[in-house]
């Protein structure tokens, strides 16, 4: 498999990213800039969500309704949410439609209309998006329990409250967003049919001159940690649990992942063998690692009757931790096939390596190619694993448990 | 684009699809057989799901433990599910461990151990995902409303109920499956890098053999139709609604899913202009076509705030009757450059085309190329599409809603 791979720095501080696949006629793209939840005043949780609905309503020479149309007219598939560091915007479409995609992209970020008439629409959104996770206890558990985990405000809900969000005015949104949303730290990743030198040209001609942002420096706070019940009268216990990981930028990065297959990677992963298919206690379990710059975790979940609950998180508590006591070759072995065989399939999806190519920029300054990581992937063994494990053990965890009955976890203490 | 389609018929009934694509490593499955929850004996509904989840432990020289080691060491992305007319089976693998992946499939469908000791676990993960619908009201909504929509027993929900589930025994189960899990009908399409004489050969090999089943005749009641309350003390009103469309093999097909396009196809589709954007009503709200054999409609869902449903309903309501008064060519020409964009990009995608085989092939007996899909789109008219309403009203709505109010659905007679 050859891999093109091209990287072009703005002198803005924006970084342009490129694969160029052959055989296919999508280009998806990538956009993230520095806008994340956890840049939102504390007064003002939730003004990065009303600040992304309400960018999407007219810009530069389009309304709402011409916006949307040309989007669509360019069969353009695209979504936008907000994550706690970046505002992440993902559109996919025929590679001959991209330059003008990116162009409307450019006026979203660089000329939102930011209208006082469309403004309470786009907070009435996030408002109703925000009471809709009532009504899905497995989201907002898992949501809160990044609150939990993360040192403050990484792992910020990114709705904010009903009261930070009815606080929020037109005028702090539009400071928030020069303030936020520009060009430092900013990535384009682009994959597929395109032409690099001229989407270099594309990406100079429309965000060149986006004058250079001051980013915010984050205090961090944190993070609060312990074990967190919110009484509710669901037909399930719904346990979430996380617990210290290495970031992708650290050397043991690999080894962390093997772990994570290891234990969740599959139907012969310890999670699915010993909580659902021997004991039969929930019907979902499964974790998964995730990463901030410097800060990630593993995190797990399983939603399962409440009389079972506490045999639930036992068994999940006890095989983390077992992990660190050995992992078999054979487990090993699977996993690395199992990490080869999801990254040859990522590198069929434009999708895909446009996400991964801006996630490599975030978070190591560089793009891997598929070669790279699967090297990488393929090289780590049972020790690495058991030495990642001794180094980093998952000693204390972060728990969060919607349920009708607060959940005994005195196994933390054994 | 060349497009190189295969079919090969077995001579016990069963249907061998492929498409090969080059420049892919990759090779996707669909196996469907037809032992949907339809198929379900009135007093034993939920028979299918818990027979799926009991196939999956253990078969032929394999123990669950040694099948989910396999499957997993194939590094096979598998998932298997249970819909109203089918079981149906998706892997995805690189394309050479595709022959090693369809014997243990093989062995799954035609050698299930099926032992006494593994059903009480896998009826346990059936009552619990039965349960866990109580806390998506979202799922449950749409679940009951095709309960309601199709004629019975199509819509019937695939858990059955806590007490048809609690009556299930071992040797009920095992019947079922001998009964139903067979060749006839059966289709086993697969897209990617695949060699079509190898894989007829592998496909003769493993299931040439299997004896044909004798297919049950369903007979039909219904539908019930009628608008149905469901109280619950959730936090958002959730609103679902289907009407009468036509199947897939429906001369006047395109034109519905064109009609579709229009009302929900994307940002400036009108169901998202009228709901979300203009009057900020829901933040999800959404419709879409499902077809069965020879029974379709036209889904759709929005969650709100309770003191604006019947507002949202009525917009809902609204938007899908005008769209017989007339659509405009700007629509239709967004519509066909979507469709075909989203064509495009599916005919990238091994998973995509493994799945559209099959379908074409159950509900036309025949495969459509990505090319004649691209025409039939492009050349729907905005005259076919109000003709094809003309012909097939959206007169009779079928409405569920589960919340804490009542809804007033009074615009229904109007």
């Amino acid at each position: 498999m050859s891999e093109r791979l091209f990287v072009k720095e703005l002198a803005n501080g924006m970084t342009v990213l490129g694969q160029q696949m052959d055989h296919v006629s999508s280009a998806a793209m990538t956009l993230v800039v520095r806008s994340g939840a956890a840049y939102d005043p504390p007064e003002a949780a939730g003004a990065a969500s009303v600040a992304c609905e309400w960018c999407l309503r007219g810009a530069g020479d389009r309304s709402t309704r011409q916006l949307n149309d040309a989007l669509d007219a360019m069969g353009c598939q695209h979504h936008e949410s907000v994550r706690s560091e970046h505002l992440l915007l993902t559109a996919a479409q025929l590679g001959r439609n991209l330059p003008a995609v990116l162009a409307m992209f450019a006026d979203i970020l660089r000329r939102p209309r930011l209208e006082d008439e469309t403004f309470a629409p786009s907070r009435a959104l996030i408002e109703q998006d925000l009471a809709s996770l009532e009504d899905e206890p497995a989201r907002k558990c898992s949501l809160l329990l990044r609150e939990k985990f993360y040192p403050s405000p990484l792992g910020r809900c990114i709705y904010g409250s009903p009261e930070t969000l009815g606080a929020l005015e037109p005028a702090m949104i539009r400071g928030h967003v020069r303030q936020h949303v520009g060009p430092t730290g900013a990535i384009l990743a682009v994959a597929g049919k395109i032409d690099w030198p001229s989407l270099c040209d594309r990406a100079e001609e429309l965000f060149g001159d986006w004058p250079a942002t001051e980013p915010q420096v984050q205090e961090l706070s944190g993070p609060a940690g312990g074990v967190t019940h919110v009484s509710k009268d669901s037909a399930q216990a719904h346990i979430a649990l996380a617990y210290r990981s290495v970031p992708i930028h650290h050397r043991q990065y690999y080894a962390a992942r093997m772990a994570e297959m290891v234990l969740s990677g599959g139907a012969s992963a310890r999670l699915h063998t010993e909580v659902r298919e021997k004991r039969g206690l929930a019907y979902h379990v499964a974790s998964h690692y995730h990463s901030l710059k410097d800060h990630a975790g593993m995190f797990a979940y399983a939603g399962t009757r409440p009389e079972i609950a506490r045999q639930t998180f036992e068994r999940i508590v006890t095989e983390i931790r077992r992990l660190a006591d050995g992992v078999a070759d054979a487990e090993i072995t699977r996993a690395r096939t199992q990490l080869r065989s999801a990254l040859i399939m990522q590198g069929e999806s434009t999708s895909a390596r446009a996400s991964a190519l801006a996630s490599d920029w975030y978070h190591l300054g560089r793009v891997r190619s598929l070669a790279e990581l699967s090297r990488a992937t393929q090289s780590v063994t049972a020790d690495d694993v058991v030495a990642h494990l001794r180094d980093c053990p998952p000693g204390e965890f972060t728990v969060l448990v919607i349920g009708p009955e607060p959940l005994d976890t005195s196994i933390l203490d054994c």
